[in-house]
């Protein structure tokens, strides 16, 4: 968005963005990418055509900035952040639940939902949404179980880019393909599972 | 299918019910499920859309049965039924390599994508995915887990229908959102991973 030095122009423009971002996120929820316009978003935003499209070049960059910005406010309302107290197991399961309220979220749920079902059949989407919204949290992960590595608590030949696939992996599953209820009890047993592992020890 | 007591009838119907689910996974994979039509898959199949409604009652009925077949073909070709060998750490590779296999075959990949992406935004479309496709094989998982536990290979007090999560979950993710490549290497470091826990021993 440009800057403006005129202070209510700005809190137009402002006003505006967050209105643009809103109507895309509403929209992409009840009809899915394919049909989401420039057009609807524009309408429902009630600003012109024109306006979208001196700040962004399309419907996908509209909807990257609108996910970024609810995935800010979602780690705002919640601990989306991973703490490190230095007890593994209880940071993990705050930031699992956390994750299965955010999903379990309507607010959330329905616009996530529309964006993980583009990106599962239309490739180029995916790798849009993976490198500025999967990634961000991953990382958080690694940087989580390095520590945990040093400290001890996790071995010190196991990769964290995989380890955290099987915290995550499980609830995203559920969440998904809706098996089973996802639920706190699910987030707790997850994390006490893929930290002893299946083996008796 | 009605059954016919003439070979030649009975030989057609099989030949036009084949069309028919060739067409239905075809189609499906190229314009996604919101626009597939019966119209485009008699067509497709060089049949009447009388013959497909004589059969089936609804496009969701035609694809599930198309998923069903195309289930069983993949399970001939590879090994999707779990071995049970006594060596529960060779028998889950074994499995979680044939669905990398599976999942990276473009002949499944694309119809598969086409359903996943549905049921992540259509809940009944989800409801019967899960309960026909996925369940079955989910239910593999908890029998070859049982009888591990039961050879004192798994810890007792898991319970196998989240224990088998930490192996498939991992591996859906990767697959649906695409975040690193899924390979052999990946499905042997998840189940190594998931038997002996992220803590040290």
């Amino acid at each position: 968005m440009p800057q403006s030095r005129n202070p209510d122009s700005a809190r137009r423009s402002e006003r505006s963005r967050r209105a643009i971002l809103d109507a895309a996120l509403g929209l992409v929820s009840e009809v899915g990418y394919p049909k989401l316009t420039i057009e609807a978003i524009a309408a429902r935003a009630g600003v012109g055509k024109q306006t979208i499209y001196r700040w962004w070049p399309s419907k996908a960059a509209v909807l990257m900035d609108a996910f970024v910005a609810l995935g800010e406010e979602a780690s705002r309302d919640g601990e989306y952040a991973i703490p490190d107290t230095g007890d593994l197991e209880a940071d993990l399961k705050l930031v699992l639940r956390a994750t299965v309220d955010e999903l379990n979220n309507p607010k959330y749920d329905r616009p996530y939902r529309a964006l993980a079902a583009e990106g599962v059949v239309n490739p180029e989407m995916s790798v849009d949404f993976v490198r500025k919204l999967v990634e961000p949290s991953v990382q958080l992960y690694v940087t989580r179980l390095r520590s945990a590595q040093e400290a001890g608590q996790v071995a010190e030949d196991l990769d964290p880019r995989i380890a955290l696939e099987l915290l995550i992996g499980p609830v995203a599953h559920r969440w998904l393909m809706r098996t089973l209820p996802l639920t706190h009890a699910y987030a707790d047993a997850v994390v006490e599972y893929a930290l002893r592992g299946l083996s008796p020890r």
